[in-house]
């Protein structure tokens, strides 16, 4: 067996710690490798670092040309000189979530519970299954390796979200300001189920081979490219998919089962295709799984307030009108759970029709959110 | 080449039609057959015939044990002696739609495009692409052989509902009473998107081999699976899913990707796998095709009131107020267009949080909305 790597490699920044770290699980990774990427500048107080923490299919490279698909970062909309999240003014930091595929320990590492001379062997899907815990305390590690004892702020959308409300929840004395955009405290039945649906199309794809697809230097491109479209419906709304594509026909009535007829079906095949060329299925696997068992409240005696009890954070809970993904009520869920901790919250629920996929789209209203919350909070800092 | 069928072989009730019938498309099939099955006693005056149109994954086994699964038939709830759809008043007709798989010609019939030595070959993926005014002149049809003239109701859901609006359109004279439920006039981007998923995941399937599986003895099992688990999540709501099964854990957190660990994934799985011994993978892609072709407007200058000009039909249009797929503005329009063409209808939203499911489930609300509307009209048509 060989560590054969079927996506293009690509050298990342990261940062190594031989100590490792115990997951959530009970399994102790023996070592953990956490890639990032750094935007602006560290002040001489280092009060104005900035964690941004990326959803499913999102990675560190945010606001910077992406090494494999050699496009814009996923969030140059907001990250960036005068941007929402503004490089002059605060040091923005973005890690590849652990169980990812660009960089950080996951499922395309070599395994490291083998003798040191079988560590060609990759994890595969035998790496253990990871939390949106796991996942912030591999954040921590990197946040004290760049020298920050409190980030001023941490904020992202959906699965980042759900990473947003863990660090506030698990290091409520590292977190100034906290930004849970588009998400939920937990990952819901129909999220689980449209998830399963994504899973199972990977499995049924001959090429995953039980998950050894690396050993065979092969990719389950076409189960991946199933779940990656599944999901992409749901970031997308109804009113949205319309005014994009409607009923709009590429060509006339054909005589075949086969060919895109809808614009939108010639959509969708192109979203499946290009993930693939960027993303693991192993990784998809294990990402889908952390998001599924998400669920802070349970983490703290069923009561969500707990999970904020004496919190000193400020936070600001936004969501989108046409989100069904992460509907606003699942944020409201937040804010009141916040409310009864008594924190410091405000709630804004951004009027789009763009659906879940808003909060990565050019959103003026979310923008100026956004904007105004960080910018009076770094007053409120002292910076 | 052998006319292998991977199918249990079942002998359904059904009328051959030697002349056959031209589609939309242009071809021409040969020989139609259409498989059927009645409930009641048409009374003398012929004046009580009632047509149920099924749905996507529906059949004309509407009150009685299914022959495949051995369970009771999909619409028990509705139609039967005291129900809704009495069949002591009503003579209850259903016929399996063209391009379906039990017993009516589609991808799974003899190809009629052959010298006759050569009919062993099944149509397979070559069944041309047919349209629900396709399936409708096919019941019209049946109709015809049965004697009748001009049925007292048109009724069904989903795409049974499109059929029931193509009846409307088509045979205005022929219809004095028409119920579509939780339909719409046109296949919307969302919906054709999520078919598309489905078949996408078919093709994915290497058993499906381009269609040829029959050829093989095999079945894409895994492939129309999958597809069957990401619609089967769109026919419920969030709040029934919840209900059903929330987070609850099958067993405790695993260390393996594959495991069941979420009740609502084991029952996607089962719904999956239980689909694909009664469903054949290219009627599927058939009649998910005849929906996203599906426009009534488009075939009347983009006008839907012109599909119903000077119509003396009476409509009831029926939808739920959880159902996402087929959400309740596009019964609305359909009324609003039936108001601009002066028809009868009444319109009514019944409050549900079954989703689109809650018309094959038990609704009080929808029961005796459909009751009523069917008895007063019974009445109006002097039996």
């Amino acid at each position: 067996m060989i560590l054969a790597d079927t996506q293009p490699v690509v050298a990342h920044q990261a940062v190594r710690f031989e100590d490792g770290l115990l997951l959530d699980c009970g399994v102790r990774l023996r070592e953990l490798t956490v890639a990032y990427r750094t935007y602006g500048r560290l002040n001489e107080e280092r009060s104005n670092a900035l964690l941004v923490c990326h959803a499913l299919s999102g990675d560190q490279y945010v606001a910077e040309t992406h090494p494999l698909t050699g496009k814009p970062g996923w969030w140059e909309a907001v990250v960036g000189p005068g941007r929402p999240v503004d490089t002059r003014r605060f040091f923005v930091i973005s890690a590849n979530v652990l169980g990812g595929c660009m960089g950080s320990t996951g499922p395309r590492s070599p395994r490291d519970d083998q003798p040191e001379a079988e560590r060609t062997l990759l994890w595969g899907t035998d790496f253990p299954p990871v939390t949106i815990r796991d996942m912030v305390r591999a954040q921590k590690r990197l946040i004290e390796h760049l020298g920050i004892a409190r980030l001023f702020a941490v904020l992202g959308g959906s699965m980042g979200g759900m990473q947003v409300l863990e660090w506030a929840a698990l290091y409520p004395d590292c977190v100034f300001a906290a930004v849970p955009i588009a998400s939920a405290a937990y990952h819901s039945a129909q999220n689980i189920a449209f998830h399963e649906v994504g899973r199972q199309a990977i499995f049924a794809d001959p090429e995953w081979a039980g998950g050894r697809y690396w050993e065979k230097g092969k990719v389950p491109a076409r189960g991946l490219a199933v779940a990656r479209m599944a999901a992409h419906i749901t970031y997308l709304s109804e009113q949205a998919l319309t005014r994009k594509f409607g009923r709009r026909l590429l060509s006339g009535p054909s005589l075949t089962l086969f060919d895109d007829l809808f614009e939108v079906e010639s959509y969708l095949r192109h979203q499946g295709s290009t993930f693939v060329t960027r993303f693991d299925a192993n990784s998809y696997l294990t990402i889908t799984r952390a998001m599924d068992f998400f669920d802070l409240a349970a983490e703290h005696d069923d009561d969500l307030a707990r999970a904020f009890a004496g919190s000193r954070t400020r936070f600001c809970v936004i969501s989108f009108s046409s989100d069904w993904l992460f509907p606003t009520p699942q944020s409201r869920a937040i804010a009141r759970a916040l409310n009864r901790a008594a924190a410091n919250v405000s709630f804004v629920e951004v009027e789009s029709d763009k659906g879940h996929d808003a909060f990565l789209l050019d959103e003026p209203a979310f923008h100026r959110t956004l904007s105004g919350f960080l910018s009076g909070s770094a007053t409120a800092a002292g910076f």
